[in-house]
């Protein structure tokens, strides 16, 4: 797979694919928000979103079904790509190849060492590595380490140990759809359908419905632990992390513990996560007022708070975090990277 | 406060004191089911529930109004309380003069070094020291170690790092309620109100609503970490806590992280957990089978699943537990705590 100069231009040719699911709606709408110079949006899905449409800049735009021939790509100079990892697999080294850098937030290239991964508040520069694609992570791994990169930076942390409160809408918008279903048929004493998530998920939750590995790891939890040492480029750090699903619909929790080399006060880690990109600091002990899931909805930085000394070890830390998952889990942090590809600093 | 001798009968007159709340109507409810050796059943509750009645062997108990004199406890052999830290503080004392033995639930006297805090399957002994008190555990530190010491009694653990995600129910009746009527507003597009808990609970999670001291921790969370020590009967195991509400009607689950002195094997710590008494291995994972609070709720064993290492750390252990707040974590505690004291094996 060549590796196209990226040629920057006043504007530019942009494909979303997988432009019916959640992450690509969002995709949509962000690419509007922030203004992005779109000379002409295409939209892609799958033959079940074929002739449906959205709406861009006050025109519809048409959803056309994913061919994956070569002349499909033709003419695009940037390709964001929301469409799972099996199609990621197939079409990217297609669309590459006639010329476009495409933006993937699925996981079929993220471990790849030809491929950079990118948090644009953590690792810019890998942006410039790319080979034609870039590689959006994984949203729980985003969310976490938008808090957590600033203070490992200022001072090392040795070991992570997360727990997490994910979102229906990391599952797509039938989960979302399934989560208030469900809701409303154990309201009225119906039977509850199962289409998307394994187990009930109103009123309930449960481990993240992803595979789970001999290690007894799914997964959820092996990308977040993959994921965050390659973005961070530390390869010490260890992560021990338990991926739950919960009936929220779209922002995803964790509460966080972080052992670092040396001492690191609530104070101190205050001051820098104040200062930090993508961060808004929540943490109001005496209004009882920490990050929350219908906070963090359709925001773009990722909240935190509780902020405090884990008195069960050494320079150990405690925080907890919320972020949008359809944005700076994924749609956000893609349109972040493809500022930086094109020099939008924001 | 003087303690009475336990006399042993065949049956005991027995007051359940917070009758009308979620705690109360437990208790009610599981003296028929295990069939309690009870001579008479008088219920108690505030003035808002006077009047009020359960239902008891199919006899309709009315409940009284609490008046703290000394005649209103006369002739009772036993007294379950859940009527709040502060009413407790007032009535037990009359009670124990009077010459019953009070199993509270509150967390009154939890901390008090003359008053025994019980969770039956871990320190039984301890309940024979009473002296007229015997405490009831906090529901999250209950569920947690029922799954916990029978690990630490083979294995000392050093420390224990825990992330909750605790149902409704623990806030009360009206909580749980309250769960439903947001819920319901929320899908009806209504405006929601707040009355029990301080933020919106449908579809949100928070960290837990109770006041949060100078060191950054809250009164949940403190409540675990101390009470923990107490039972454990060990002052070195350090703990970190992080207390979440999460929109599920009665049964908390805890994301735990334990680590050991030595070496324990997840293949080990399962058949521990096979054999401990009040534990339910449900740990399935190719099956993607693990405890969910719907699975929990109504039962009287904690299910623990997800026994993993935690490769992050030397000697880790990874676990997720989901057990009934309102039977394990309270109500069903209390009673196995009177079962033992007269002496019925189960």
């Amino acid at each position: 797979m060549k590796g196209p100069a990226f040629v920057k231009k006043d504007k530019y040719n942009v494909a979303v694919v997988g432009a019916s699911g959640a992450v690509g709606q969002e995709m949509v709408k962000i690419l509007e928000e922030r203004d992005f110079p779109v000379e002409k949006l295409s939209l892609f899905g799958s033959e079940r979103s074929e002739g449906k449409s959205a709406k861009f800049r006050n025109q519809k735009v048409t959803i056309q079904k994913l061919a994956i021939e070569p002349t499909s790509f033709d003419g695009f100079d940037l390709v964001l790509s929301s469409a799972g990892a099996f199609v990621s697999k197939q079409f990217i080294p297609v669309a590459v190849e006639r010329g476009a850098v495409v933006i993937d937030n699925t996981s079929a290239f993220r471990l790849d060492p030809a491929v950079p991964l990118v948090i644009p508040e953590i690792n810019p520069e890998d942006i410039q590595k790319h080979k034609g694609i870039i590689a959006n992570p994984n949203c729980t791994a985003a969310i976490m380490l938008v808090a957590v990169a600033p203070l490992h930076r200022k001072n090392r942390i040795k070991r992570i140990i997360c727990a997490t409160y994910q979102s229906a809408s990391g599952a797509g918008a039938r989960a979302m759809q399934e989560l208030e279903n469900q809701t409303r048929d154990y309201l009225e004493g119906k039977p509850l359908r199962k289409e998307v998530f394994p187990h009930q998920i109103a009123f309930n939750l449960f481990s993240h419905d992803s595979p789970v590995s001999e290690s007894g790891y799914n997964t959820e939890e092996l990308k977040v632990i993959q994921e965050s040492k390659k973005i961070l480029h530390d390869d010490q750090i260890r992560i021990g992390i338990t991926c739950v699903r919960v009936p929220v619909m779209r922002a995803h929790s964790a509460a966080i513990y972080l052992e670092f080399e040396s001492k690191m006060t609530p104070r101190e880690a205050r001051k820098i996560l104040e200062d930090a990109p993508g961060v808004k600091v929540v943490d109001e002990p005496q209004k009882g007022h920490f990050p929350m899931p219908i906070e963090a909805s359709g925001q773009d930085q990722v909240l935190v708070g509780r902020i405090r000394d884990d008195g069960s070890t050494e320079n150990g830390l405690a925080l907890f975090v919320s972020g949008d998952q359809l944005r700076k889990g994924a749609a956000l942090n893609a349109i972040q990277i493809a500022e930086r590809l094109i020099n939008i600093q924001r």
